[in-house]
């Protein structure tokens, strides 16, 4: 299911024919003088025109006194000049017909509100002209493959990345530099290389778009302190789902002081970060924790092998590393799986002294005899049914006599296995390094980081399995922008199947006394208005009404307490409704991210959700699978299972309430702001599950106004 | 505070001034002639006495056919001799008079019960001669200072490493192996390494508690499987903590897998997990969860600077680097506290363009003016208040021109500041980390590495500031090994400072009765019986009994199911107690562990402990301090500070519980098995707690009686 964007219009930013250079300097050490630098020693194979009206030549090119004097329409035009000469610089792109300027220049939307009006000056002209804008406030962008280096970052100084599966999509210029070095220092080739700056026009949505629809592009790595468009995002990841390219990503901004440092960093305005980790884990993005993670899981993907499952094989020299390896694959959760009681036989039939029923412990005594190394790992592969294998070697490949002898007998036991990936641990050289790299072998320096890695690869790898375009759904009728009550909620949701007790509204005690005949006892109370949202803080519900003179007398109880507490209220009546069945009490709610539109969220009821966050959010829309994964989430799960002699609860019910929820909520994208069902009760299996309260909030029409 | 230890017995094996080799080879590449090999190249300072009834010379040394041939007795005899030889070499150890003797050969425990049976006869043999041994089936030991290299490790092969202030102990000579190889990769010295192996007789405690008496070791890496001798290894912690020596430790086992690796590895009588947790945590034991992470914790307690605070100033060159580090420093417990306002206008007058709250990010436009960058960080760290500096350079110190000027402007910047600890995050070649090393700062990779070791250094401190011996509680008379009714365990540990209700035994109805009128009403109503664990199972409990005929009433109903239930059971009668008072229900409790005595559990109670296993241990006894530290390390804290509206519980009353219990566990160590005091009711603030229900299982003398 290969999808193809259609955003083809950064193509000329990504991949210039050529290159104009407006400011250049003959100084290859100033900002404006290294572009030009990195754009003759990276060979650029296309014509460059330097743009300086002061000189002849730059750096040996042949230079320009204006842009209209450069002999053809450059494809792209990087404007290293002072921010002042900006717009001026922006106007005649757009005269020349230029298809993509990059402004490196800062002193934007970062420094203040004037600032903020010259860049969507800026953004307009280019936007009427048909100029793609890169910035401004950016390190730029390049492309290794042609030569193209269109950025002054220091961090090319000593060295030029090379072409490779690599795409780095980042907001933050030094951060994209930094992982393009690391990148470049482990070997990972860079094919496409974006900072995105204040983002006057192309933003990280749609860098990520164009990269998630590349050939050449195997991995992306990205760099988010915030987000603008949630939904061509949102898109983006679900396009790089469909087209299996991983994306490793480094959202910063998770704690309260990152946040803050964030938004004086950027003009962001930025989603929850709890919406960030429920997008992510909606399309399979790997949220990396730290830079180096983020590293070593694009490095892992760069292999091109994505495990089907989750069975690890080890391979040790030493107990003790397969030990701490077991611990590391449970926290990760991959499974360290014992070798079947056959392949155990053989095994020790191989090596007498070997501990074999996984971690395989052949002891350093294995190494005395390199084809019994090799047979064992064929072994293990042929007969273990594992989907990966780690080998901890230590510093044995960094010893002289050992080293090539132990990477060939590795080679040779794996190589009837060339869709299986396989990871060594080892501590040696650069040189040596590369050596086992080349001969097949993903290689870390830590058995736990290659354990976190692989681990990585096989969620990768199930997420890329269960791709599904962005579920969708029309918009619904559109609320009236006022408060609904409870029941009036509750026709809402229960006509778009949301479950509710059998409950009557009552205008009058007589009316209310009927109903509860009706339905039968005990019976609950509740007073119904729009005006009153928290009706137990108003003594507002009778619980256990157990005959009609009990339902007659609660109905002047409550008119008397709504009357007390909100004299002015519109009281609609009292809801009778019958006793709930028993089961486990569960919160599903709706909220309104301004960026990304509504989140579910479920949680366990009281508690679990107020005091432990023990909380999940996914965006709506979704599916019946990704409610499945929210309610596995949580990390009081078992309560749903049945504890304490309790039957399990309606797992299947509740999947189904989440999911209706969510497509209520996507119908009502733009004018629902909250919606509560506080709480569900999870009936036994089969039992279903029934909402005992609901709340609506319709966001208020003023507001709609403003943000839409 | 500085204690000694008294156990001096391994000096000669850590220092010996005189060494035979037994076994010796003259070939420098097998097993038996690695260590000779090692000895000569490590320089070792006294005599060296190969022994090989089959040459003259062994790699030019002069041999001698037999021990007693050597001219004086060695300090420490290595025995590189096959397995069936060694028992005869330890004899003639003993003869010689040696004092200590390393085994390298495998084939003892570890091997099954024959092994197991060599071994031990083995150990008694050096323990009547006063012959102490090291191993068998270890790695060795050795000590750069003198050139001691009593080891055949092959990690060794490139380079030894250079004495500083390490110390290394490990139950796994490869992993021991391994983290020095690292160790020596990352520019820390090992004045002392030690592998213990299968430990007939020097063990991981031993080792311990020696290197935490040495005024040479600053820092000590550990890598444990099991401990067979737990009060010998929590001496060895306090000690430690006492001394200020960090303990890096790496144990292993965590997951069911790791433990079933780790048993099949050696065959220590392992404590459980959560045993292990509470002790590191007792004791300010860094457990690392992974090399790296016990690599980077080493290092930077090698440097000696342990911060009293944890506030912690960042500069960064970028935004980006800053969000990212505020975000870690939130993970690991640090506190990015803003710069004080005056501070800010300074630096803001330095550096116009620059955030100044903290994370100060200067840009990269601080590198113009190394000098401006210099006063920067000295404003921020004379007016800041930080206790650590972290700054995030990337790959600027690795550019020619900036590399110097920027390691002395960052130098200036901290001269006057030599107590604050002073970390870097940059990524380059090892000549220019060693060049800043060496300028007296911390270098780092990656800055979420650098944020979780300072904030390790900051617990370390903190641990070592509460640092006191473990306290001695003198035993108790021991209980009778019979199981206790709830009236007989209450009133024994009402005896040690429990706190429960007024209750009252009624052996028939009518003293039911008269208990229940002087308690007051409502009352609950609880059957007694030493053979009913479980009462509520049996129905054994009416609650809300709300007047005296009720009362009697009850007293028959549960003889009635106590017959029904258990015919045979022994029924002492019928406890009345008052309800108690509302609060927060919490659980405590007590297992003896087979290695470590006996521990304290706390949690919230029901669903927290059952299904959230939000628990916490620590070993008994021990004082108020631990066990504030307790209640406020589980998830569900928030608790019992009070939510919806409710009091704040008397956490003081819960913690003074925690050690009154804890003195009775220590007190009978020997003699109690588990403690259950669930449901603890812990009340508002100022008005205590109450323990509603206890059960005391005392251990089965026979079981006493095996095990002690």
């Amino acid at each position: 299911m290969k999808h193809v964007t259609h955003s083809t219009s950064l193509d000329a930013l990504f991949r210039p024919r050529s290159v104009a250079i407006l400011g250049a300097s003959d100084d290859p050490t100033r900002i404006s003088g290294r572009p030009v630098r990195y754009l003759l020693e990276g060979g650029f194979k296309g014509p460059l025109y330097p743009v300086n009206p002061n000189r002849d030549t730059v750096q040996g090119l042949k230079a320009y006194k204006t842009l209209a004097d450069v002999p053809e329409t450059p494809d792209v035009a990087l404007l290293a000049v002072p921010a002042a000469l900006t717009e001026q610089a922006v106007r005649e792109c757009v005269e020349k017909g230029v298809k993509g300027a990059v402004i490196f220049s800062a002193g934007y939307a970062e420094s203040g509100e004037e600032g903020l009006a010259i860049q969507k000056r800026i953004a307009d002209v280019a936007r009427a002209g048909g100029l793609r804008l890169l910035g401004p406030n950016c390190l730029g962008i390049f492309n290794p493959q042609i030569g193209f280096f269109g950025t002054f970052t220091q961090s090319l100084d000593k060295e030029m990345p090379g072409p490779g599966p690599l795409g780095i999509v980042s907001q933050s210029g030094a951060y994209g530099s930094h992982i393009a070095y690391l990148a470049r220092q482990r070997g990972i080739g860079i094919n496409y290389w974006i900072t995105t700056g204040n983002e006057a026009d192309v933003d990280v949505a749609e860098s990520l778009e164009w990269m998630a629809a590349q050939d050449d592009v195997k991995v992306i790595m990205a760099y988010v302190e915030g987000v603008r468009d949630g939904e061509r995002f949102r898109r983006a990841l679900a396009l790089a789902q469909a087209n299996r390219k991983p994306i490793v990503m480094m959202k910063v901004g998770r704690s309260e002081i990152g946040a803050r440092a964030a938004s004086s960093h950027t003009a962001s305005l930025a989603g929850s970060d709890a919406i960030y980790d429920a997008l992510f884990r909606q399309y399979g993005v790997h949220r990396a924790a730290t830079t180096q993670e983020q590293i070593d899981i694009a490095y892992a993907c760069a292999r091109g092998i994505f495990p089907k499952g989750d069975k690890l094989g080890v391979v040790t020299l030493s107990g003790g590393a397969g030990v701490l390896i077991s611990d590391a694959a449970e926290r990760y959760g991959l499974d360290v799986a014992p070798m079947p009681e056959a392949a155990q036989t053989t095994l020790k039939a191989l090596l007498p002294f070997a501990t074999v029923a996984n971690p395989v412990d052949t002891t350093a005594q294995a190494l005395n005899d390199m084809n019994l190394l090799a047979r064992n790992m064929e072994v293990i592969l042929d007969q273990g049914g594992y989907d990966a294998l780690l080998g901890f070697f230590s510093t044995v490949p960094n010893t002289r006599t050992l080293s090539g002898p132990l990477r060939d007998a590795i080679a040779k036991g794996c190589e009837r296995f060339p869709d299986r990936l396989i990871a060594l641990e080892m501590v040696a050289d650069a040189a040596v390094v590369k050596d086992y790299e080349e001969a097949g072998f993903l290689v870390f320096e830590d058995a736990d980081r290659a354990v976190a890695a692989l681990a990585a690869l096989v969620r990768f790898s199930r997420a890329f399995d269960r791709a599904q375009a962005v579920p969708a759904v029309p918009a619904a009728a559109p609320l009236a922008g006022t408060a609904l009550s409870e029941h009036a909620a509750k026709a809402l949701l229960a006509q778009a199947g949301i479950p509710f007790l059998a409950e009557r509204m009552a205008a009058d005690a007589r009316a209310a006394g009927e109903a509860a005949d009706a339905i039968g006892y005990p019976v609950v109370l509740k007073i119904v208005s729009p005006d009153i949202e928290h009706k137990t803080e108003i003594g507002g519900v009778l619980v256990g009404v157990a005959h009609r003179a009990g339902v007659e007398a609660g109905f002047a109880t409550l008119m008397e307490r709504a009357a007390g507490h909100r004299p002015d209220a519109r009281i609609e009546g009292v809801l009778v409704a019958p006793m709930a069945g028993k089961g486990v009490e569960v919160i599903v709610g709706v909220s309104r991210d301004p960026v990304f539109g509504p989140a579910v969220m479920f949680g366990l009821g009281g508690v679990h959700v107020e005091v432990l966050k023990d909380v999940t959010f996914r965006l709506a829309p979704f599916g019946r699978d990704e409610a499945e994964r929210m309610i596995d989430e949580i990390r009081g799960r078992a309560l749903l299972s049945g504890v304490r002699g309790a039957a399990p609860a309606d797992v299947d019910a509740l999947a189904e309430l989440l999911v209706k929820v969510s497509e209520f909520a996507a119908a009502h994208r733009d004018d629902v702001e909250t919606i509560d069902l506080n709480p569900v009760v999870a009936l036994a299996a089969g039992e279903g599950v029934v909402a005992l309260d609901a709340l609506v909030v319709p966001r208020a029409a003023d507001r709609a106004g403003i943000e839409a």
